[in-house]
């Protein structure tokens, strides 16, 4: 549980910095960049807590998530330079982010009953809806949606976690199970240089 | 009852379609179709289940919605040909959808007490704004702001459905009158090429 | 009271102009216009409501706010030339419009028991809000991210009130110092042509 929490911190940390990097790619001033950093690390959690109905939302109650993206984008507006040589760092943590929020979204939304393919829905949407925010405040067609492996490795975290809750295996192993398959999947496909297959109009086909 | 629900479906269904259509011209992955497809079939009612406290949200609360969207998205991917050839069927099923999505929306305020003109707001929120954050992630205008009779359809729909109300006309002539007023005002509007006018910055004129 | 509620009608009723030009900006229809002057208005106050979990939010318990926002989007379109030669008078009433919506977020998250400074935050985000999704649904990175001083105002106001709040100040001068604080940080800034630093990788500076 508490290693939980601390990688929900890490995964709010690393988000902001994301936010934060994206919003310097667009030349925006400082309270821009906290605006994006804050709706990177807490937009996807906010979103799941709003249609769960879970409220006040999470972030809202506590006033940790607040300090930890300030502390997010503060380091990253001043130490600029250090931050972007730690690329592999944060690709790393970013994993052990979305892992540990997409678990985290299916445990909520298991809470309040609902079925599980939603609930992996759910988990997915925790992790990825905060980097949709930013790209589309940055006035970008989202990353996610046609570059990487983001969501097909909370997918597989989440049905990882619905086998072993079936098999009834023991809550820190469905856990456990949940986070690493989420960060092995992302890993390899990111090192494997594997992503989806792009969906388009056939239109020079058509002249066949 | 059972048609509105049907109709719900199928409404359900062609969003699912028509947010994939927009996400192939912008040539995103599969991941990306899905994530837009979902987003514009349950997008607007959404929104409204989470500004009227009506949680969790619809689709959260029955597999169903999920089902079909994915359906939609996957029937869109697999016959892309044969679906863009279908414009006239997809543009009738995409009338019938907003005309049902509209009633729902309206009958879904209505039950927690909100006044006419905001639950005709509610309903037209319910029918156009999945099409709304389709365009917006996919780095568009929206669509419906700037070229399509859309929302005036819904809009006398909903008066239809208040005048009717307020006549105390049974039920079903009342659900099916504002369905088919949002159709014909929709159909008739595309097929007179009847827009809008654009407001704009008289910015020529100035020089009188 | 009273006077809190006049400037959230005042406030919502410059918001909807502002959303209503900026439509014309990008020539959007008259039903466009109203969307966006209607997001504009009530987007900041509708954001809030869903996070605190108050609901329904409160723009759909009462008619006033629609008649408001129609109000201003269709003195904007008559009288185009007219609005915009009273650029003024429209950032004077923006700016009282910024400080009361700050002081109504933290009046409302402070009732629900939220710690003062995301109650800040939640009142920055009542003020910001309506125009980051004007600027989204119009295709644009948000004003506020990269242009002007806006949040700093509010964020000031936010301290004033908590500041006196400390000090056991009577409530008349709690709510007017924040307010006339908001206003006068931001019309200081604007007139002084004071903006915060903006946050950019210093790619440049890397081949020193």
């Amino acid at each position: 549980m508490d290693l939980i929490l601390i990688s929900d911190y890490v995964g709010t940390f690393v988000f902001a910095i994301s936010g934060t990097l994206t919003a310097a790619q667009k030349r925006l001033d400082i309270f821009g960049a906290m605006m994006i950093g804050f709706a990177t690390a807490v937009g996807g959690g906010t979103l799941r807590d709003m249609m769960l109905g879970v409220m006040p939302v999470t972030w809202i109650r506590s006033i940790d998530y607040f300090l930890i993206v300030m502390l997010g984008v503060v380091v990253t507006a001043v130490f600029q330079r250090f931050v972007l040589r730690l690329k592999s760092l944060l690709f790393l943590l970013d994993a052990i982010g979305i892992g540990v929020f997409t678990l985290i979204g299916i445990e909520k939304s298991t809470l309040v009953g609902i079925n599980p393919p939603i609930a992996i829905l759910m988990g997915l949407s925790t992790a990825v809806v905060g980097g949709v925010i930013r790209d589309t405040l940055c006035n970008e067609v989202p990353l996610i949606f046609h570059k990487e492996i983001y969501a097909t490795a909370c997918i597989m975290g989440g049905i990882v976690y619905f086998v072993l809750a079936y098999l009834e295996c023991p809550t820190y192993l469905i856990h456990g199970s949940t986070v690493i398959c989420v960060i092995a999947v992302r890993v390899l496909a990111v090192h494997l240089g594997i992503s989806l297959p792009i969906i388009s109009l056939k239109d020079k086909n058509d002249s066949n």
